[in-house]
């Protein structure tokens, strides 16, 4: 079974010019969900994972997922005014304008280990203001992964402190 | 234990006169998000379920895991927009204004047995909208399960048709 093969590329989407991965055939089908998760645990550097990060909202799919089969907690980083108790806030660029990211801050206690996950790693903005809030908190990250990077964004220079992994990549 | 100390309860929040469901520490402790998905799976009717279907966002912190238990496949119900290939939509109302959700058109086959599955059922307007969104595409709903249910606003009375599970409740 070939991961790739349950992403179905949408043409123009959400602008002209870019081919969107859309995840959700995946999604549907149970084995290539079940193999997916298989893979993300087997590629995990060794030692405890305490709480693993998702990043609103795609991250959520698989981040529950991983935290289940790690015995960990999961933390949900969401956009702003969503989270409703205190929180730190990072801010990233996008193309035109930026955008910010929020974490509770007492999600993560002094020292913890973190998985980092999203589902698509493009540019890096997101996932690197995710990074920022988990050491605001004090939380360590283990490792960022993701199910699809599209290595021609080059986002992995952002992460360049971390262990990164992917499982479907576009070049 | 006790899922419902695990609930945090924020005064004012998103406005003035509401108490928000806080299920953030819930889902920072692996034991009481495994206790949820177990209770969860036991009050499940017997028989097959295909698919279980997630309502954005904190819908889909649940939907994958009882996905995952069930060996069926994920189907994200979004917000416009945001699905990338053919949908189906539906509006529901607000207290000021309207809304809409969106399915893609091709996630469920005929007669395929669905779980409709969202964080919190409240006045059950996105509840009532996936539903239709499910039976517009084939769908036979099973049970919709909620984790928390706001009894006192009686959102169940738009979910007559069907089954409703949840297993904190605010009366």
């Amino acid at each position: 079974m070939e991961l790739k093969s349950y992403v179905r590329e949408i043409p123009d989407f959400p602008k002209k010019g870019v081919s969107y991965k859309d995840i959700t055939p995946l999604l549907l089908d149970h084995e290539a969900m079940n193999l997916a998760v298989k893979l993300f645990m087997n590629n995990l550097p060794h030692g405890k994972i305490d709480k693993v990060v998702g990043i609103e909202s795609r991250g959520f799919f698989f981040a529950t997922l991983l935290a289940d089969k790690l015995n960990a907690g999961f933390i949900p980083v969401r956009k702003p005014g969503k989270l409703p108790y205190k929180t730190h806030s990072e801010n990233y660029e996008l193309e035109y304008g930026r955008d910010t990211l929020e974490i509770h801050e007492d999600a993560i206690k002094m020292g913890e280990r973190i998985l980092l996950h999203d589902d698509v790693l493009a540019t890096g903005g997101t996932a690197a203001a995710t990074s920022r809030l988990i050491e605001k908190c004090g939380g360590e990250i283990v490792q960022c992964n993701f199910l699809v990077e599209l290595e021609f964004l080059n986002g992995i220079s952002k992460l360049d402190k971390f262990e990164v992994s992917s499982l479907i990549k576009y070049s």
